[in-house]
Formats: C-alpha cells, sequence, structure tokens
C-alpha cells in the first residue's frame, strides 16, 4: 500500500512500486482474458505482436473535456505483472474443461518485460477516439491487461474529470473539499475518489487512509453527533485555557465565553436577533475550543443556525480572541446555504466593528450538504458568502453519470492493421499503430489532436496540415500549427530501448492538470453548450482507414 | 485477503479474519472522527457509552425495498479494529495543532472489545428508518466506525439491491452473468459489485478475483479483439481433434467445418440465407473450439451477426456434433437484441430439424452491451429468445442511482436518548436504544416492522399491537401477527456476554436474500408504481419523541 509496498519490479531494468490496492494483481481481469490467452496458446499465436489502443467514445457529464488519470496505477500493476503460484492453480481450476501443463508452465513465465506502454501524460486535457494508451506486446499477455487497465483508468478519469468541472463552476477562489468516503463505491472507490478529486483539482480530503497513503492534506473538526453527545456545561471538567502565547491562563473558559454571549445578545445592532441559545450546543463548542484553540471551526445547524449556532459559535470565538486565538469558521450542512452564509457574513461583520476585533468579518464560512455542479452554479448566481465547499456523494460517485466508456481495441496484429466495425459509425475502431500530436495556435490555445500512421513525418511548425474527421468526408480543414505537441510518450519501455518516462509525483500531476485546464479555450469546458475539441486524422490515415472497411465489411444483398 | 488474511482478532474471544481489502483499516475514516476523539477525550468524555443507529431514509432507483448487504466485512472490521504505530503517529501529525501525549496512548489502548453489534441479517430485504446496524460503545470508539461502516454498507447494500431488481425483471428462468469489472469504480468497487450481485441474485462473474475470493462461479470466453485477431485458417497448423469419447481422432477438423458450412449454406429451409462468411472469423472459432471442444461459445457479432457469426458457428458446431462434442452457444453483444435472438433461434430449430441433430434448437443465447433494468423489461415486452444475460456497467456502477444514503445516527448516550432535528421531518432521527420486528400476516406475507423502546414487551403473537407513523399523527393500525421476528441479532457481543450469531457462508446469504424477495408481497416489490412497505414505532415510542423533539427544537418568535 503506497510507501509500504515492497512488492518491486525489475522489469525493463527498473523499479516501480505495486499498485496502491494490493488486490490489483494479474487475477483482477475477466476470465475471458485466460480462455483466450489458453486459445491463443493452443493456436500458436500467443506470442504474436498485437497493439491495442485504450480510448473512450464520449466525453462524460454532457461536457466536451476529460481528465486522464489513472496511468501510475496502470504501470505499477504492470512493472509488477506476474501470476502466483496459487493464481495459476486458480485458473488452471477455473479454465471450462482440461487445460494442458504446457499453458500453465507459459502462465508461471509471463510478465511484461516485453511490452511497451506509451500512454499521454496524467492530468492531461483529452478528448474522444485519441488513444490514452497504446499497449504493443505478446497477445496473450496484453489481454490479460486489457480489463485491470481499463478498470484503472475509467473510474480515475471520471472522478477527476468530475472534480475539475466542480472547480470550474466554483471558481479559483474558493476552497474545495473531498468529502465522500461514507457514500464512495466501496474502500477504495473512496481512496480513488480522494486521489483523482486531488489530482482534478480539489484541495483537501476528509479521508485519513488517501490522506496518509498520497500525502494529500486533510481537512475536518466534527459532526451533528459531536454537539447533541453534550447535555450541558456541567459537563465541561477542564475550564482553564492557556493563552496563545503561553503569557497567561484563563481559569474559567466557559464563564468567559458565557459573558461573550451576553454582549452578544445585548448588541442593538443585531435588532435584537438572539434570544436563548441551545447550552448543550454551546458546551460542545466549548469542548471543541478547549481541544483546538488555534483550530476552532464549529458546525452551527444541529439546532438552528442563526437563533442558536451563529451566537454560539461567535461566543467562543470572541472568549478565544480574548486569549490571542483566531477562531477559523463555521460549516453549514443544511438549509438555504445562499441565505444562511449571507445572514452570517453580515453578523460576522457587525461583531467586527462593534467590539473592534480585526478580520472577525473574514470569519471562514464552509458549506456541505449534497453539493454538485449545479447546486455551485446555482448558489454563485443566487450570490453566496461562502468560502469553502465540502462535497461528497454527488462528486465520488459520480451520480451524474457513474461510468466512463473507455474501450480497448486491437489496432494491429503482426504489423497487420485491424479494425473494429460496427454498425454505429461511432463504434468503429481507428486502425494501425499511430502517433498523436496537440496542435497549438497562435493564441496559446490547442487548436485540434491529429493521429497519424507511426511512419508519417511529424507535423511541423509553421506548415499547413490537412486534418481530416475520421468518418465523416467533408469535415476537414488545414492547420498551420505554432506549436507541436506529441502526446504519447513511454511510460514502459519493454525491449525497445527505449528512456522510461518518469513518473511524476501527485502534486506535480495536480498543477498540470490544473495548467491544463487553464490553457483550454473557455468555450470548450464552459458548462452551457460546450463546443466541440477537433480530433482529426491526417489525409494518409483517413485513406487506409476506409480502404480496410470497405475490404472488411460485407456486402449486402437486396432482394 | 479472504482465505489469505492472518489478520485476525480474540476480541470477545471470537475469531474473525480481517476485510477482504487490506486497505480497509481504522485509518479509513475521516479526519474528524480523529479531531472529536481527541475533544472527547480532552473533555473526559471518551468512554460515555452510546449508542449509533445506521439506517437510510429513501429507497435506491424508486423503488420501495433495499437488500441489505455490507455486514460481513463490517464484523471483519470491527473484530480486528486496532491502530498500528505507523498510523497513530500519522494521526498525530494530521491533528490540528498539537495534540497531548496522552491520547495517543488511549489510541494505543482501544479496540472493539467494549463495542457491542447488532444488525439485521445479510441479504434481508429492508426498508427506510429502521436500523439496519446498531452500534453501542465508548462513544469515541464507536465514533470512529462511522465512516467505514458507512462506507461498507452504503455500496453494498446498493448494488445488491440493484442486481435483486435486474433478477425480478428477467424472472428466474434467466442466467444473470455480472461483467462489470472493466466500469467499475476502481479495483474493489468491481469485487464488491461482483460480491453483492452473487447475493443479490446473480449466477456467476466474469471478474477472475471475485471469483478466487469468494468462490462465485466464473464465465467468460472471448472477446472482438480475439475474433479479429485471426485473418484466415492458413494460421491454424494443429488441425486435428480427438472425439469427445475418445475413440478416433478427426484429422483435419479445419475441413470438416468447412463441409459443414457448405451444408448449411445449401439448405433451401434457410432460403438462401448464407452468402460467404468472414474466414478469418471462422478461423477464430475453429481456434476457440479446438481448445475448448467441450464449451464452445462464440460471439458472433464481430462482422455480421447473420450473414456470418451465425452460420460460422453452426458449422463449427456442427462438426463439434460429429466428435460427439454439444456446442454451448453464441453471445451478441450489438444490434437489436430482440429480433436477432429470435432470427438465431430459428436457424437453431431449422439445423436440429434438417440435420437431426437433438437439442440443436436450444443452443443457449447469451446477449451483452449496455443492458441495465429498462432494456431487460423492454425485451421482456418486446418478446426475445435470449436465455442468459451479461450486465456491466449499468448494474455494478448503479448507474440509475450512484449511492444510497446509509446515515449514522446517535440515539443514546449515557442512557439519555437523543435525537437529531431538522426543518425537514425527513431528517430527523428516531431517538432511543431500539427494538425493531417484523409482524407477518395470515398470508405469510410481512406486513409492517416496528420499532419499541429497548424494555418494552415484544409484540406476541395474536395479540393486537398498535402500530403508529413516527413523523404523522393520525397515521396507525392495529395489527395482529401471525408470526413475529426480531430484526436485530447480536453479530459482535463486545463484554455484554451475549451469543455471538455466526456470519453465514456467501452462498447461504444468496438463497436466503432470494428467499427473502420470494416471501415479499408482489407490489411491494413491483417496478411500476410499488406499494410503500410500513414501517412504524409503538405507541410508547411515539409519544416519546414527541416529547423529545418538543424538548429541543426552539421556540419560533415572530415579530
Amino acid at each position: 500500500m503506497g510507501e509500504k509496498s515492497n512488492k518491486a519490479s525489475q522489469n525493463a531494468g527498473q523499479v516501480v512500486d505495486g499498485p496502491t490496492n494490493p488486490m490489483v494483481t494479474p487475477l483482477l481481469t475477466d476470465l475471458y482474458q485466460f480462455t483466450m490467452a489458453y486459445a491463443y496458446w493452443k493456436a500458436g499465436k500467443h506470442n504474436e505482436r498485437a497493439v491495442f489502443d485504450l480510448y473512450f467514445r464520449k466525453n462524460p457529464f454532457a461536457g466536451e473535456f476529460t481528465v486522464f488519470a489513472g496511468l501510475e496505477e496502470c504501470i505499477k500493476l504492470i512493472a509488477n505483472f506476474k501470476l502466483t503460484e496459487e493464481e495459476i492453480s486458480f485458473i488452471h481450476q477455473s479454465l471450462p474443461g482440461s487445460c494442458e501443463e504446457g499453458f500453465l508452465h507459459y502462465l508461471r513465465e509471463i510478465d511484461c518485460s516485453d511490452v511497451e506502454v506509451y500512454a499521454i501524460s496524467e492530468g492531461t486535457v483529452v478528448f474522444p477516439k485519441v488513444p490514452l494508451l497504446r499497449l504493443e506486446g505478446p497477445v496473450a499477455v496484453v489481454q490479460l491487461l486489457e480489463t485491470p487497465v481499463l478498470n484503472l483508468v475509467n473510474f480515475a478519469s471520471l472522478v477527476a474529470t468530475n472534480a475539475a468541472r466542480h472547480r470550474l463552476v466554483a471558481g479559483k477562489s474558493k476552497m474545495l473539499l473531498e468529502f465522500g468516503l461514507r457514500r464512495a463505491q466501496g474502500p477504495d472507490g473512496a481512496i480513488g475518489a480522494s486521489k483523482y478529486c486531488y489530482i482534478g483539482g480539489f484541495d483537501a480530503t476528509s479521508n485519513a487512509a488517501a490522506g496518509r497513503l498520497f500525502g494529500i492534506p486533510l481537512r475536518g473538526t466534527h459532526s451533528h453527533a459531536f454537539v447533541s453527545s453534550f447535555m450541558g456545561h456541567d459537563e465541561i471538567l477542564e475550564r482553564t485555557l492557556c493563552s496563545s502565547d503561553g503569557s497567561s491562563t484563563c481559569e474559567d473558559f466557559v464563564a468567559l465565553v458565557q459573558s461573550w454571549l451576553r454582549k452578544i445578545q445585548l448588541l442593538k445592532s443585531l435588532g435584537g436577533t438572539f434570544g436563548d441559545t441551545n447550552q448543550s450546543e454551546l458546551a460542545a463548542f466549548i469542548s471543541y475550543a478547549l481541544a483546538f484553540p488555534n483550530n476552532f471551526l464549529a458546525l452551527v445547524d444541529t439546532y438552528d443556525v442563526m437563533r442558536s449556532g451563529v451566537p454560539n459559535f461567535c461566543a467562543v470565538a470572541l472568549a478565544l480572541d480574548d486569549l490571542g486565538y483566531k477562531a477559523v469558521g463555521i460549516r453549514l450542512d443544511s438549509g438555504d446555504l445562499a441565505y444562511l452564509s449571507c445572514e452570517a457574513r453580515k453578523i460576522f461583520h457587525i461583531i467586527e466593528k462593534e467590539f473592534g476585533v480585526p478580520d472577525f468579518g473574514k470569519t471562514a464560512i464552509t458549506a456541505s450538504n449534497d453539493l454538485n455542479e449545479e447546486t455551485l452554479d446555482g448558489l454563485k448566481k443566487q450570490g453566496h458568502e461562502v468560502d469553502c465547499f465540502g462535497i461528497g456523494t454527488y462528486l465520488v460517485t459520480c451520480y451524474a453519470q457513474a461510468a466512463l466508456g473507455c474501450v480497448f481495441k486491437l489496432v494491429e496484429i503482426n504489423n497487420k492493421p485491424r479494425i473494429k466495425l460496427s454498425e454505429d459509425v461511432s463504434k468503429v475502431s481507428i486502425p494501425c499503430k499511430k502517433r498523436c500530436y496537440r496542435l497549438y495556435g497562435k493564441e496559446g490555445y490547442s487548436l485540434v489532436d491529429i493521429m497519424t500512421g507511426e511512419n508519417e513525418p511529424c507535423p511541423k511548425v509553421g506548415e499547413r496540415i490537412l486534418c481530416r474527421h475520421p468518418f465523416s468526408e467533408s469535415t476537414r480543414a488545414y492547420v498551420v500549427p505554432k506549436r507541436v505537441e506529441e502526446l504519447l510518450k513511454c511510460y514502459w519501455p519493454g525491449k525497445s530501448g527505449k528512456e522510461r518516462q518518469e513518473l511524476p509525483a501527485l502534486k506535480d500531476i495536480r498543477e498540470y492538470c490544473i495548467r491544463q485546464l487553464e490553457q483550454m479555450r473557455p468555450d470548450h469546458i464552459r458548462r452551457l453548450n460546450p463546443t466541440p475539441y477537433k480530433v482529426s486524422v491526417s489525409a494518409n490515415l483517413y485513406d487506409f482507414i476506409h480502404f480496410l472497411w470497405l475490404n472488411e465489411a460485407p456486402v449486402g444483398e437486396l432482394h
């Protein structure tokens, strides 16, 4: 598990840690990958060199962009891909009918030392049809990788994209916290969501395990249960609190808070808003402040936000201020978040002014409670005073669209290009081992992605190139790129002798992803009616696709 | 990991294996559980005895029932709950500000030996508001359990319910296969889905890792890539096939298949349906049959189902029949599944008749391709000949509703009942440590669930009892139960000395779940406009809820 894992491989002369989740083993695949491996082996085809592309056909969330994530975990799987004796014996039992001993011996031998992996960098903004990964190697081995690699990329990219969309609608200035552990789809649905939401632009998580595994900043204070577990002040036995600078001690912090509460209640500028507050709530707040005087953040909606939670918070915050501590803020977890945040902000400003507490007006307001892209957008339009959003269920389960449809298609075997046909044109695969480029225009935005055959010349800066839609004859455009970026890099060289691209640190992936989004033309990433980004093929590749298509498709007969 | 795990606990005198996923540790919780633990500890409240209920408020998928799952994993977590030094040191760094040494010592000491867990049996059909689990113990420890237990129950119950709904619409006679690994929300989103779909009534999975961990039957044959990896018959080097009984050997199985293909093409009763089929597809089918002569199942839609896939399948199947092997069937993965299955069935019947092959008409037809509850229902209404459905994305990601909203609420502390209020009545918690019963009527169906205070007498068979809606004054009914079942059983006794309910085997949970669904009144589980099942409280509990509510709620002031 992360830094604890000692499972590493010397494949291709490189040491790479094992997958974060120890359940990710070569057995985490569909049974049919093993039945096919046996059939390939029986036919003597298992070592034929195959090229597979992993790509998706449609951006999620009715959007026009996707954030690619999950690459690091794929490489960790591939680097350490080795079946155990126990796994081989399980496969032996599981294959229908009997299989020959020689196949079991073959399974013992296989690893990914002869597999090459080319991939787009993790955190890149990507588009339909362009391969995110290209795997080359013995057909039987690469087929075994199909399912786990799809599993590791599909959800990772989906939830990173979801996080990026939440960030885009919330704006750069807001703090975004991922709070999804309890509602996520299983333990590492949660851990994965924490990791990939961080990549997509979230600032922190509540998930302690994810904090430890990945170094993601952690956030969290207390729940409603903490508040309702208190009955009254008599439960607070230890009432002293040392001042922030250690110079003095308040002997009865409870009394200090209560004196501030009375002052607040008497404030004319609050127009008599505050009557009696809930005293068990106040006891909970005081207890929490005594434990964390430097980090007092109170959940204020257990009983009544404006009549109890906010004045109780203010009384404790002002008492802390007397001792040199600065309260962090409040959290709202129900009700009309726009209205309540504005009302709370007003009171913070009044208190700043009336009691001369600098910056009290800027006290942080956190909001949670079933937030999603739509509610964030709604809050923004309505106007609110929230500084920080805690987002759970809708973010981590990708409630608006719970799956991304990445597929893994054979594009070449034994140097012969292969195509998968379908009555649905969007499902026809783009054959051949390809190179993929992103072409940038003079304003710095990317204009188009283009796929070419492996041996075609690279598009050149300043030279006109024809970009064709892969399946629509009349859709094409000349582009003169100001910058050309090759998208697929070698992340696992196999026996090719190529240099292996290093896996960047999570923080660097996150920063790269944020920069990527900043560099996108705004109309591609906007929420409403985004413009589709253009994905094209070279003229040569276009011609070849259509030659192969006609060659493979059966000719209909009308009677 | 399952049988491999040696992590076990002697707590409460019981040995229980650790969680299936080794990432499930006490650190898999929200940071705020630790900040609260520290605040409880600082206030000297950490050992106060608290009772928490875990329940959901609304059935998923617009239905009126839920299948409870995830209990075994909860008990495995609880039985082995112990923080490591490394975890404690991570918590120490992660708490905001400094914490006292004594707290770290406290963290070293805690386990669940003083926690009691009462739960409804895994696989039971359950309803909103009724506690699925009740956890009692020191408040700080039980709070630490909140997040992981919610995580382990929420997705498990959601996906088991989704599987049960797919089973209900497909009918008992169909074979249902879970094919979701590649699209699931992460590695153990997939493994969990395989486990809980099996509980909910699926027959098998494609996920080899889940097969090994849980003993779930595995299914899988080959993909489109296998078919398109073949170019022609010259790739088939080894062409001999021994007959099923070992009495003879066919020296050229390829030639035998080709002779059958010609016979099929010449069949008058097929009306000249078949022209030339795709020969690379035929080569792939022959190779697969040579590897698995007893388990020949072919994916027939790579090129064209009716013009190529089905006749190629039939030719191989008839050649196998010559040698005493019975082909299993075909899989359709695109197109109009209802139409194609009916057309394929017709051809199978014609071949049975024309060539006198017994039962060829019953050749199995499997369908896959983005199936869900709606499409299964649509196929049924349209009429089809599919025997077996492979269901992936929509099933395992619970696409129609990606999260279940189980909550974990404090209902009692130090023997004092607690209530969580809300402006939204459906969010008000039901206070008190409770007992829960299911009351059955004379037809054997369950009539109503009722919650009572811990010390109220148990409802008696043949005695009239008043069942009240917890929040609606006028909704109530007298019930005379024919059978009374107590729902919450002791799965982890802590120090209570009670007997621990054994965790049943997965297969037994599955069978119990299937029986449970059979025993439900059909109108509660139907897809369209299902009738809500009644959940009630006793008259005493009703009165107490409303007494406490008035006590805690602030009184409004109108100006």
